[in-house]
């Protein structure tokens, strides 16, 4: 279930309007930006932007961005992407970090469904004028280019069916490159990139079944390099997306100084999904509510905007 | 431009009809389903299939699989089927039959344009229960399993930039490794599996500039392998689809013994988009028509159907 908190009745003109107000004179008014944006759907937030440009004739988004600043600036920013357009852009910039980012190109692959992947695709093209499996392939080498590509290039059967058989085949060909370390590289990504994710649960079961260990826990033994890292992300993603999520917040928040980018990515990207199974995942794991951890470890406007999308009540 | 001849005034319930009379007796009157189905388009012929199927609570497919037989049966067969289905059908079979068949992979992955390959994809989903890139993947190995899987995967940029100095360099690559015939095979796949179809064609381009010979021929001296043939194939259908499905219709025609499958296919799938322009290029370079060679080279009710889909007038 999701966080946000959107009113039903809304004038997406009063929004634009108000929002003008709050942009006039020397610095923003910040609480009324988030009052508006943070309570709006991803439809509505459409419409506003709609509604801005046709009144003002300037784009709302070049407005925020010349507005806010930090860490708020970069969520905002992300928060008003249609959510395909949102994700083509965080693959982008992790395409541009590299090494310390492409665990993020798997996540957005893995996660999503097939249809949700391709729009994200598709609105890569109308972004960067080149197809997103180009630039990870051209900022890749050997097997990590193999997986990511694979990953963010696969259609995925989303049927029911699972081949038991295969699903025990399958869990040694996982078990037997793990073990070796630098085993038959291709036969894992074959997997990962081509079978259906509820086939790809039924190998990790079987997987855990046989060894008593989940294959991701193996794995973090031996996610050293980027294939690893990259590798574990993917089965993590596929094989229970919130629990991933959850860990993505507790290491952006139990970080020394905090990962900005990682907690805006989770909060932004499942504000109207799953953030409240993640929150509520959040507690069980810590023992502490989310919000009081964002609350204490974030500030200023920033801190505000997530609260709001974490669906805290004013 | 199409040759297919099909009437703008037609009844899909008068047609279902003549049909389901056509079927009566001992043995069917292949002529009437010829004229019929063989003028309709991809529009009508699903029309008719909803009709038959809603006065006879049969499927006219399945009908006319037990009605006729051999490779007119087939040629009927694949004619009825919506192009998406038809491709995901025909990508099967090529699966299959492995070795021999694998260039219709890389044909239908490459001569198509993104949102086509996308469909055959979704329609692979419904048919078969697995995606296409699992399959093609499960059934492949090495590179030759790169190059496939990546060109089925692709969902390529469609816009008309060129980038001239990655053109030069990735005709060098290509040079490169077809020089050393055991070259850098992952960096020729990256570049035929993501760049676009205008900076391919412009890099194909500097290829012939630099060399004094298209790629294409150069590919041929090598194609002994089924990577080189796949690689041949997938350039060919780049480059210049139309003339590539010349030289398939050539072979198919002057091969002792005729290749129907090879016939069909390439009549089948192009009579209601290009298959017009093929005619005359084969002309051009045959100094024959088309017609007059199929009319030598086939017989009975499947030589009256392909020559009805090529344009002959009763």
């Amino acid at each position: 279930m999701a966080t946000l908190v959107s009113p039903s009745n809304y004038s997406p003109v009063e929004d634009a309007q108000t929002l003008r107000t709050a942009f006039k004179g020397w610095g923003s008014d910040d609480k009324t930006i988030i009052a508006i944006l943070g309570h709006r759907n991803v439809h509505q937030r459409q419409e506003i932007r709609k509604a801005y440009e046709e009144i003002y004739e300037e784009d709302l988004i070049k407005r925020l961005e010349s507005e806010i600043s930090g860490d708020f600036e970069k969520a905002v920013y992300r928060w008003m992407l249609e959510p395909a357009d949102r994700d083509a852009v965080l693959v982008n910039v992790a395409i541009k970090n590299g090494s310390k980012d492409l665990h993020v190109i798997a996540e957005i692959a893995c996660v999503l469904s097939a249809e949700e992947l391709l729009a994200v695709r598709r609105a890569y093209h109308n972004r960067y004028k080149h197809s997103l499996e180009e630039d990870v392939a051209a900022n890749t080498t050997g097997h990590l280019r193999q997986l990511l590509v694979g990953l963010v290039s696969t259609y995925r059967y989303e049927g029911v069916e699972i081949n038991a058989k295969l699903a025990q085949t399958e869990a040694s060909i996982l078990h037997e490159t793990l073990k070796e370390k630098k085993g038959n590289y291709e036969e894992v990504i074959r997997v990962l990139a081509t079978r259906s994710k509820t086939q790809l649960v039924a190998t990790f079961n079987r997987y855990r079944d046989e060894h008593g260990i989940s294959i991701s826990k193996k794995l973090l033994d031996q996610a050293s390099d980027d294939f690893h890292k990259v590798l574990h992300t993917a089965i993590r993603c596929i094989n229970d997306p919130k629990k991933y999520y959850e860990k993505v917040l507790r290491n952006a928040i139990k970080k020394f100084g905090t990962d900005e980018d990682g907690l805006s990515r989770v909060v932004v990207t499942r504000a109207e999904t799953d953030l409240k199974d993640i929150k509520e995942l959040y507690y069980k794991r810590n023992s502490v509510h989310l919000e009081d951890d964002v609350a204490k470890e974030t500030s200023g406007d920033y801190k505000k905007f997530i609260l709001t999308l974490l669906g805290k009540q004013d």
